[in-house]
């Protein structure tokens, strides 16, 4: 099965080739700029781009909006995460969390996928806790704040734990169980 | 002369509100929900929900988005203030300027004005600095932590420094006399 990616993330694309691929799923990236809505989650952003998108592509192809979701900072940068690391990066981050004793935070990804005229919304999550300081240099963003729950080291540190258990590898993963139920 | 505000914002309503009045024009505010699209400078903001709100509203309104750009965090918060401002606050921004010697700051607003089959975007800015600390109760948003160029206390600090010399001012200033030459 071959199925178009529309993002201008290659480090997301990246990780998406890696995980489909194990379920015999080729991509391509198709990085059509276009504009997405503010809102508080993945779903909506993804919901809207995917149908703004339909409009414009008649071949399989999906969409993700991720963000980090850090609790002692209201859901901060949430669905901002990509033009908030721009501004502020992790340093940033790490700065508002100072002093902060809760450090629960959690990424969030939403797939919408479109396939044979029928479309989805699939979500996936990682609970885990913002870093003191940033430690690794793979993934991206806030990889190298983030340390998924049960590990002791962040997402930059060892990338095989984006590949293992990750908002993006949940998602993906009900995107394929979707696919192959159609 | 009457004109809507479109906007969900009580006090930005009542700023413009008193500036327009000695000007002799008379505003209504129209809380319409609409999107607003995701851009790094409030023209484009005004822009895209004028000609959006156009196919609704046959009559002469103005939508205006403004936003606190403070060139030490690469022009965070930017279009994405009120946002920004409803996550993290005003001790959010004074964390992360926290040792910057640079706390120059821009307030930025633009208009976007439909009149008579015409439309017409206006910008308005003031350059100030981001306080030490917060003062103030006056105004709303990020008031309490500007100063602006030439005086000493915030925006929060004393009411009338918005309606001597500030962003929103500025660019209602432009919108008056933009209407006066139709």
């Amino acid at each position: 099965m071959r199925l178009l990616f529309v993002t201008g993330n290659k480090h997301k694309f990246m990780e998406a080739e890696r995980i489909l691929k194990e379920h015999g799923i080729s991509i391509d990236q198709f990085d059509l700029p276009h504009n997405e809505i503010r809102a508080e989650s993945c779903e909506e952003v993804a919901r809207n781009s995917l149908h703004s998108l339909h409009r414009h592509i008649d071949v399989p192809f999906f969409v993700e909006d991720a963000g980090l979701f850090v609790k002692a900072l209201n859901g901060f940068p949430g669905t901002f995460s990509a033009w908030v690391f721009k501004k502020i990066g992790n340093e940033g981050i790490l700065k508002l969390m100072e002093n902060k004793e809760n450090r629960d935070a959690v990424f969030r990804s939403a797939i919408g996928v479109f396939y044979n005229d029928e479309s989805k919304i699939l979500s996936g999550e990682v609970k885990g806790k913002i870093a003191p300081k940033a430690k690794g240099s793979e993934g991206f963003g806030f990889d190298p704040i983030f340390i998924p729950e049960g590990y002791k080291k962040t997402f930059a540190e060892d990338r095989r734990l984006k590949f293992i258990n990750s908002h993006r590898k949940n998602a993906l993963d009900k995107m394929v169980h979707w696919l192959e139920t159609r």
